[in-house]
C-alpha cells in the first residue's frame, strides 16, 4: 500500500564505499506537502540536521527528501553545511521543485565529507529511477541502510468520511540507536509519507506523540546519534479534504501503528542481535519514570549479555532499575522473565531454571517489572548484546 | 608496606560455588578504629550495605570488616538483612570485638542467600588465618575477587612530624563497575587501612574527595552495583598522634594516590578488556561537565568496541559527548587519539590511519577531548569492550 501522489527510488551513486550498495534515496511528492520533523537533541548535530531545521523553521511546504548512506556528514564544519545545502538545491533543480522545498538526511561514518561528484552522478540516475512500485520502495529503503540486515517499511490504510488515507513509513537503524529527539536522549532515519491533508502544527503534535511511544521506547546500544531524523510529509493527494476530529484521531492511530511497527523492527535488527526483547515497566509513578527505568535496563550491558546467554539473571534488571534515578521500593517489586515469575514482593522465587532457559532461548523475549508504585506503564524495546555486536562495531569504518 | 595494628586474612568457606576459591576475607584492627564509608546510591541496596549504613550512622568505632564473594546478598529481603547482621555478630564473637563494631560486605550473584552454615565454618577457619604477612594480604584480597583476574592492592608510606604513616588499600571489581556513591551514579568493594590517627568527620571528607577523582572516574560497563562499598579504617597505631594541617594534607595526598591507583587497576582488569583507556576531558566549564562527558564516552558501546578494533573512530567519542547533557560548541573541539590530533577546531584532520592503528593497538591508550569551554579538566578511566566481555557475562551465574 503506497500513498497517492508520491514517488520514491534508490540508486548507487558511489558515496557508500561498499561495491554495488545502493546509497542514495529520494522521496518526492507530486505537489508541495505539509511536513513535520523531529531531530536529534545531541549537542553535536550533523550538517543535514542543521540544514533541515533551518529549512523547516518557517513552516513552508516540503516536496522532497534526499538521503544518502555511507557518510554521515557529521562533524564536517562549514564544508559539511555547504554540501548538505547543495544536496537539497541539486535535488530541487533535477526535479523542478520550488527553491527551499527539499530536505536532506545522511547516515554513515562521522567526520568524512560527502563525495559530491558521486552525489551529482546519483541525482542524474535518480531522475529515471523514481516511481510507485514495490521495487521503487525497496530501492529507496535499501539505499538508506547501513548495518541493517532487512528492509524496514510498513503501511496502514484506513477509511475516512470522504474516502481512504494511506500512511507509509520506512526506517533505517541498527546501531547507534537510542533516539532522543525530545530533549532526553540513534542513527535512525525514518521517512513517513501520507496522502492525508493535515496542517503542519497538528501533524507535528501527532508525530511527537507517536514518537514518544515508539522511537523513544527503543534502544540498541544507548548511543544517541548525531543524525537522528524523522520526517513526515502529508500531501493531501487522497483528496479527502480536511479531517474531522474523529478522522484526525484515526490518522493519529495509524501513525502510531506505523511508528511502533518501525521501532520494533529496529530492535529486531539491532546490530548482532539474536533476539528481540520487550521490557514492560508496570505501575510506575509516571510514564517518564517508566521510560527512565526501561531505558536503563535496555542499555545495561550486563542485562543484555545475560539475555544473549538465555540466563534469567533478573538481578541485573533490578540493579539497573535501581540506578535509573527513579525512586521506588524494591520490596514491592514483581519481576517476570519469559513469562515466569522470578521475583515477587521483593523476594526471589524458586523457579525452574530449565523452563526459564527454554523461554529465553526464543527469538522474542519479554521481561516485566511491576513496581506497584503508581499507574503508569510503558513498553520499551531492545535486543540482546552478542559477540557479533562487538565484531560489527570493532571495525566499522574499514 | 602494611599499616601497624591490623591483621587480615582470607579463607575458603564454600559460600562461593567455585571449587577451591577463597571466598571470605577479614580485615581486623587490634584496637577500635575511626572509620569512613561510602556506599552505592542505587535505590536497590544490598543487605550488607543497609546494615553497614545503620551501623556507621552514629559514628562509633569500627574494629573489623568481614567480606565474602560468590553471593551479593542483594534483593534478599528480611532474611538477607538478618544474615548480614549475623555475619557481623559472629565476627565480633569470634574475635572478641565490641558489639556493633564489625561491618560486612558481599559481592557475587544477586538474589541468592548466603549459605550461613558455610559462613560459620569460614569464621572458624579465619581465627587461625589472619596476620600481617604478604600471604595474609593476598589471601584477603583474593577472597573478595569475583571475575577479577589479578590482585588489586597498593600502599603508600609517608613521613609526618612524629614518625611515619602507612595507607594500605585493596579493591575488587571488574564488571558491574560504574561506582556511584555520591548521588550521581559497581560491584566494587574497597577496603583501606591506615595507622593514622584522624577523626571520623575529617576522614569522611578526605575519602569523599579522593573518591571523586578516582572511583567516580572509572567505568567498565556503566552498570552501577547494588553492593558498592568503600570503607577506610584509621586505627592510630602509628602512634604519631593527631595530624597537623600540613600532615593532614599529606595524608589526603596519600589516600588520593592509593584510591587512584586502585581505580586504574579496576579499569585495567575490566571484564574481557584488552586495553586500558584514559579519557581526558580538558577545559570544560565545570568538573561535573567534564565528568558527565567522560562517563558518557567511557560507557559508549560504540566507542569501546572501536577501541577493541584499534579503530581511531573519534566521531563516536564526539557523538557520545554530544549526548552527555552538557552544552559545548563542537566547532571549537580538538580531539587526540593515541597522541595523534585527529580533529582540530571542529574539523577532521587528515591523519595517518596506520600510525593511529599502531598507537591504538597498545595496551594503554589515551584519548583527549579539549572543549575550550572553561578551565575544568578531569581524567576518566575505562577499558575496551571485547568478545570476552560478552562471553564472561553471557552466562555468569552458571
Amino acid at each position: 500500500m503506497f500513498p497517492k501522489g508520491f514517488r520514491v527510488g534508490g540508486v548507487r551513486s558511489g558515496i557508500h564505499k561498499k561495491e554495488g550498495k545502493k546509497d542514495l534515496a529520494l522521496f518526492v511528492s507530486d505537489v508541495p506537502a505539509n511536513a513535520a520533523g523531529m531531530f536529534t537533541k545531541s549537542v553535536v548535530k550533523a550538517a543535514p540536521v542543521l540544514v533541515d531545521i533551518e529549512r523547516m523553521k518557517n513552516g513552508g511546504k516540503i516536496s522532497a527528501i534526499i538521503a544518502n548512506s555511507g557518510c554521515a556528514n557529521a562533524c564536517t564544519g562549514a564544508k559539511g553545511i555547504k554540501d548538505a545545502k547543495t544536496m537539497c538545491v541539486e535535488t530541487e533543480k533535477a526535479f523542478n521543485l520550488k527553491a527551499g522545498s527539499a530536505l536532506c538526511a545522511s547516515t554513515g561514518v562521522i567526520g568524512q565529507y560527502i563525495n559530491m561528484p558521486k552525489f551529482a552522478n546519483g541525482i542524474e540516475l535518480l531522475k529515471s529511477a523514481v516511481g510507485i512500485s514495490s521495487k521503487n520502495e525497496n530501492d529507496a529503503v535499501s539505499a538508506i541502510m547501513t548495518t541493517d540486515t532487512f528492509l524496514k517499511k510498513t503501511s496502514k490504510r484506513f477509511k475516512v468520511k470522504n474516502g481512504e488515507i494511506t500512511v507509509w513509513g520506512c526506517v533505517k537503524g541498527a546501531g547507534m540507536i537510542h533516539p532522543d529527539m525530545r530533549g532526553l536522549h540513534a542513527t535512525m532515519l525514518s521517512f513517513i509519507l501520507t496522502d492525508a491533508q493535515i496542517e503542519n502544527k497538528t501533524l507535528q503534535k501527532i508525530l511527537e506523540n507517536a514518537a514518544d511511544d515508539s522511537f523513544h521506547c527503543v534502544s540498541v546500544d544507548g548511543d544517541t546519534s548525531t543524525n537522528d531524523t524523522v520526517i513526515v510529509l502529508a500531501n493531501g493527494q487522497s483528496k479527502t479534504g480536511g479531517l474531522s476530529p474523529a478522522d484526525t484521531k484515526k490518522f493519529a492511530e495509524a501513525l502510531n501503528e506505523v511508528t511502533l511497527s518501525l521501532a520494533k523492527m529496529i530492535a529486531k535488527d539491532g546490530e548482532g542481535a539474536t533476539k528481540f526483547v520487550e521490557i514492560e515497566i508496570k505501575n510506575a509513578k509516571t510514564k517518564e519514570d517508566a521510560r527512565k527505568i526501561g531505558a536503563t535496563i535496555a542499555t545495561s550491558p550486563l542485562f543484555k549479555t545475560a539475555l544473549f546467554g538465555a540466563d534469567a539473571n533478573w538481578g541485573r534488571a533490578l540493579a539497573a532499575a535501581g540506578r535509573a534515578g527513579v525512586n521506588f521500593n524494591p520490596e514491592k517489586v514483581d519481576i517476570y522473565m519469559g513469562g515466569i515469575c522470578v521475583f515477587k514482593n521483593g523476594t526471589a522465587l524458586n523457579f525452574s531454571e530449565k523452563s526459564a532457559k527454554k523461554a529465553l532461548l526464543k527469538k522474542e523475549v519479554k521481561a516485566v517489572l511491576d513496581l506497584k508504585n503508581g499507574k503508569a506503564s510503558l513498553k520499551y524495546y531492545t535486543c540482546d548484546f552478542s559477540y557479533d555486536y562487538v565484531k560489527i562495531n570493532g571495525d566499522y569504518r574499514s
